[in-house]
């Protein structure tokens, strides 16, 4: 009977029209134009890469599409058991036409001439857009993008703030910043109106959020102005040779200030917390970043508490942090749990994580899920996966276990998928 | 099958007559008035708060009764999809024989007078605790309670210590203290004199455990007699401004005696670990406590290797930490697993670390469940919660995984829900 | 449905001739001689000293065979509920027609009878092997094991090197090493000669792996020579009162040379991280031994990095760094999971860390199980309860949730639980 009775609630939930809350695809250029787009997913070319294949020749300079997809066919198999694998099986099935269950040295040519066919069509992102049932998608842009060329309703801007809060000792960051801003930062006021320059100029574009991740040991706290000049200046002297502490200080304090212009400019700050960046230091591209699992949300209790105006979407890394973030979700009016990202973004981490999601926040303080997608066509399996653990965690723990309707199961599902986002992401 | 099977298994688990082994029930006046005294409860005043109801309106001064449950019924919306949610609607159908799915504006009121009719019975308590099958319920009593006036075989004494151990420094604890023994702790040996004679008094009034809850970062060590005198010197002079280190080296002499205390008087000690108080600080009462869940049993080896003879029953704030609460009650006879405390008080939770606890502790070592609740309504939805999930956990993982009969499931179920409670903490 | 599907599974997987690639065979003797064997096992000698029994009682000097097994199963009752008083019953189920579903003080005096002339067969340790599928076993031998008398083939020597890297600074250890190598360590290349030595005199034997338990507070760094001498001349000179930092400093040392070793005689290099040993002081034997849960596997991306040559089969005591263990072999070619360890190898466990292995990790970098047995008869009940899990898991989230079919769900079982092993430990 659950069986059913799930696959009663996925067909309900796939009906819906959404908004994918956070992805990486770049507006100039948002769907695939050969297999290749999609097998160059880092989770196809480092899970290759684990399996044996070597990165020098994943990342040969000059090889083209055809071969790289050939390349990485040919070391498929060792990775055919995992979700990632699943993705990729079921695009090939919902866009092209394919109809077998495993990509092969056998048949992936007919496959790459499908999909170069269907790419090519000049309104593929389009067709890609209507048959995921997506109305639009969140960017991740660099502080410095100027937005411009494209549709800013479908191709949602977001400010990605990782550069200023951790790099801004690197001089080509600043340049940069000054560049885009007219203000030089060269002290804490100039730095802090090159800030606000930023939000303002997002936005008038219709940004819908502010963004950044970050690692396991950051700990913000409030740091007055003449403590941070103090950093400022270290920086702006020696560059990435600045030491440590004034390197965390400064860290803090652009951090605090995005905060500030969050709670001026209205824009949620989505927390992406617990990454560790270039852990494995021969790691194909986008394949070097791991995490310690050993994070806690207490971290942020004092930007929670000296922001209640500012709505924090938090997405932890690690299961084990999921509890806190229910915990905190549940006390703070301002804390909203954010998908489930990354390491844990497979099947049984989504269904362990959302149980308890589900049962103890606030059913408007929960956005279901977003895709991290760089290619639009990823939208399709990875909802379609995470719509798959939703509907079995509504049968069980809903409908059987606490003897809801099936129409209350869905309407919860429909609002942690859809309407939440609308919601906390307002429009301007 | 394994539905009907569940349902068979709590059908026989709701037969039994328990004690509820932990509660903050004022045994004044242990059930509710109206239901003001269940909508008052911090989950609900929290979980509201939470999804957007200010504090101030929460907790305005001098607001009605009735028109305290018009305003939060207005609020509950937003968290009808939570597990706190269901007990309200469970109370509601139990007690007051609510036919609806959901508490709403178009239906609170009549719930609001039946709830008053049915409370306004003289015997009411008692009714609660017979329909909720309940021959009595631990106290949480003040080291300062005159234990005088209530029935001790029903409301049964526990000594909680928390002001003890970490709040020495504070005068009027110490004048408390004073008041309550006849000896003013100004030294090492008065001090312990004073504790003895809260033993004494408690356990001449029935008193059947000790109890206190502990932050994540305590770690308490044996302190000598000399280092101690140093501590509680300072703290006589200077109070809550002695250094961190002084109050640090007293939180642990003090527990140390309190569990010699135990040791010489047999009573198990509590131990319920992880919290950190006021995370949130602009919280409703009683919900602003969070925590860092980085925390291991490993910082009790010391006192656990110490006090053989002390039975330890241990509650741990999340759900990442049980596993090391199985393993030191799988290795140390006296650990004992104790219930599902707070922020690991869910379903999925307490199926997750009910799962590993019933195949890896011995079924004498684990206390199932206790429902810390402050109105005696709340007993029979939490166990009821419980018992769901106890059902659910015997029937897949015993009776179909490892073809154990009904019966023998059922008593495996009996023991840890009923039995061992009278065990573990014995009448005098 | 589900259910007879998990059974069809099961059955296959029943049928596969495997290795165990980690126990504690002594291959002198390796099955038991009588049911003492088999209880004396510390999983239930500490079981059933954590439910009551005195250490003192078990541990008599003099005890007869007999009288321990009378004086455990008067003990067992409280413990009849874990997973591991289920593998003894299946081996008396197995192994010597019992016929009952527990052990008690009316049946267990002939079952004692039957197991004793079941064990005196000469051939018993054969009759165990065929009866259990089980191809051959990996030992766990100290350093200075001669290595000789017993068929290599079956019983596969493995370099166990816990003493080396923790324990040098224990005279008798170096004087062991001295003798096994002829090499006194007295300098850095003499002890890199020696350590040399022993992988030379291993891999000649036949040995297909190294392996260490680790603490998790160990985090190892490379250590130039210098700064090794000097640890090594603080050790030489005070033995065990050598302060922390030198015998840390050594530690790593030692640590990192092993790793150049398994690089440089091709042997994986097997890690068992987070065990705290000694932990429970008054514990029986082999029963004292628990864990902090709060270690990274960041503590070890230095030597990941520095040795891709070299394969690291990991193992993590607490299924709170299983995420971490799946995020990192799914990005470092050379980390490879490796089994369900000691306390994270009960059924709820076992499911909750092969789930997220099997969706997220290369089928080709898992190995499934060891049993980690002291005697030949616990390969069958222990591989039993994983080939149970890994049954539900491949039933419920591949052929049910991902409509995989049987056949290839098998596949994936059996590659787990048998080809890998064979795969990642070549012969050589």
């Amino acid at each position: 009977m659950s069986e059913k009775l799930r696959l009663r609630l996925l067909d309900e939930l796939d009906q819906l029209e959404i908004i994918d809350p956070h992805t990486h695809i770049n507006p100039h250029a948002p769907a695939s134009q050969t297999l290749a787009d999609l097998l160059g997913y880092h989770y196809y070319t480092e899970l290759a890469h684990s399996s044996g294949l070597a990165r020098q020749r994943i990342e040969q300079p000059g090889l083209e599409p055809r071969e790289k997809v050939r390349l990485l066919v040919k070391h498929l198999a060792p990775l055919d058991n995992t979700v990632q694998y699943s993705w990729l099986v079921e695009m090939a099935q919902q866009f092209f036409e394919f109809e077998h269950d495993r990509v092969t040295q056998a048949n992936w040519e007919s496959l790459y001439e499908k999909a170069s066919q269907k790419m090519g069509a000049p309104d593929w992102s389009t067709q890609v857009l209507a048959r995921s049932r997506l109305k639009g998608v969140f960017l991740t842009n660099d502080f410095d993008d100027s937005l411009e060329g494209f549709d800013t309703e479908i191709y949602i801007p977001c400010l990605r703030t990782d550069d200023l809060v951790f790099h801004l000792a690197k001089p080509q960051v600043r340049t940069r910043l000054a560049k885009a801003t007219g203000i030089d930062p060269v002290n804490i006021g100039q730095l802090r109106a090159a800030i606000a320059g930023l939000f303002e100029h997002f936005t008038s574009k219709g940004a819908r959020a502010c963004a950044i991740s970050l690692p396991p040991d950051f700990a913000p706290s409030k740091v007055n102005e003449q403590t941070a000049t103090k950093g400022l200046l270290q920086i702006l002297k020696v560059g990435e040779q600045a030491d440590v502490d004034s390197r965390r200080i400064l860290s803090s304090f652009v951090f605090w200030t995005i905060a500030e212009m969050c709670a001026q400019y209205h824009l949620p700050f989505d927390l992406m917390i617990g990454v560790n960046r270039a852990v494995y230091t021969s790691g194909v591209f986008q394949g070097q970043d791991l995490y310690d699992s050993r994070v806690s949300l207490i971290q942020y209790a004092e930007i929670f508490n000296a922001f209640p105006q500012v709505t924090f979407p938090i997405s932890v890394l690690a299961s084990v942090t999921n509890q806190e973030l229910v915990s905190y979700a549940w006390l703070f009016p301002n804390v909203v749990t954010n998908g489930h990202w990354w390491y844990s973004n497979t099947p049984s981490k989504i269904e362990h994580d959302l149980s308890h999601r589900l049962e103890a926040v606030p059913r408007t303080k929960q956005i279901g899920y977003y895709s991290d997608m760089y290619k639009l066509e990823f939208a399709l399996p990875k909802f379609g996966m995470y719509k798959k653990m939703l509907a079995k965690v509504l049968a069980e723990r809903f409908v059987v276990d606490y003897r809801w309707s099936e129409e209350r199961a869905v309407a919860l599902g429909t609002q942690i998928l859809r309407d939440n986002t609308e919601q906390i992401f307002p429009r301007r």
